[in-house]
């Protein structure tokens, strides 16, 4: 049994990943990887994913290049998430022009967005994304 | 509409939920919420779940007595995946009796135990886990 065994993937050959900033600890995204995204991820050392929207293997940065170097790689206790500890090319992992997804807090019974878009999503994509 | 009705639950009525440490940004455990559970995350201000394995709401720490005080709620771009900043009770999220259950890192093309037990799971839950 080799360690991509040991992951358990969801009905959909799918597991969570959570990739968080190595420095700042901050998590930048959420996404999910297929067997062949977390391989490649561990001989390449960019992160690679499965988009489950476009169907396809994800290699973070192709479109944009904001790759995600990975520093280190973690697994839960059961098997079944892992956490890719990354560096962010550029320091936006977020298609919005953020560095993270996780741009809005909860204040006062609303989603209140905290963070600044640090470059426009049309200057960082070439196609509509 | 309000800011429950924001969150993208799943098509089984979850969504992904990560648990911070809000000081050291430790990424604690990865659990999924139902929207009761959230509500009644941001109602009580301690962390609730649903638990897939035992189909129910969970309010993380009625067994082990390791409640998580939500200090923040954050959600990403898409709107489908949360993240609770918490204060962890008794520093141990991991029903293995570790701070974090991300406890195991890749290293030299295996999973290594990188953190210690701090405390024996029997001695926390009065039942079998």
């Amino acid at each position: 049994m080799t360690w991509l065994d040991e992951i358990k993937f969801d009905s959909a050959g799918l597991v969570p990943v959570i990739a968080q900033d190595k420095t700042s600890g901050r998590v930048l995204m959420f996404a999910y990887a297929n067997r062949e995204a977390v391989a490649l991820t561990a001989e390449k050392g960019t992160a690679h994913y499965w988009t489950r929207s476009r169907q396809k293997l994800w290699h973070k940065g192709e479109e944009s290049g904001h790759f995600q170097r990975v520093h280190e790689m973690r697994i839960d206790c059961d098997g079944d998430v892992l956490i890719y500890l990354i560096e962010q090319e550029g320091g936006i992992a977020c298609h919005t022009g953020r560095e993270s997804c996780f741009y809005r807090a909860f204040k006062d019974g609303e989603w209140v967005v905290t963070d600044p878009v640090l470059k426009d999503p049309s200057a960082i994509y070439a196609k509509p994304h």
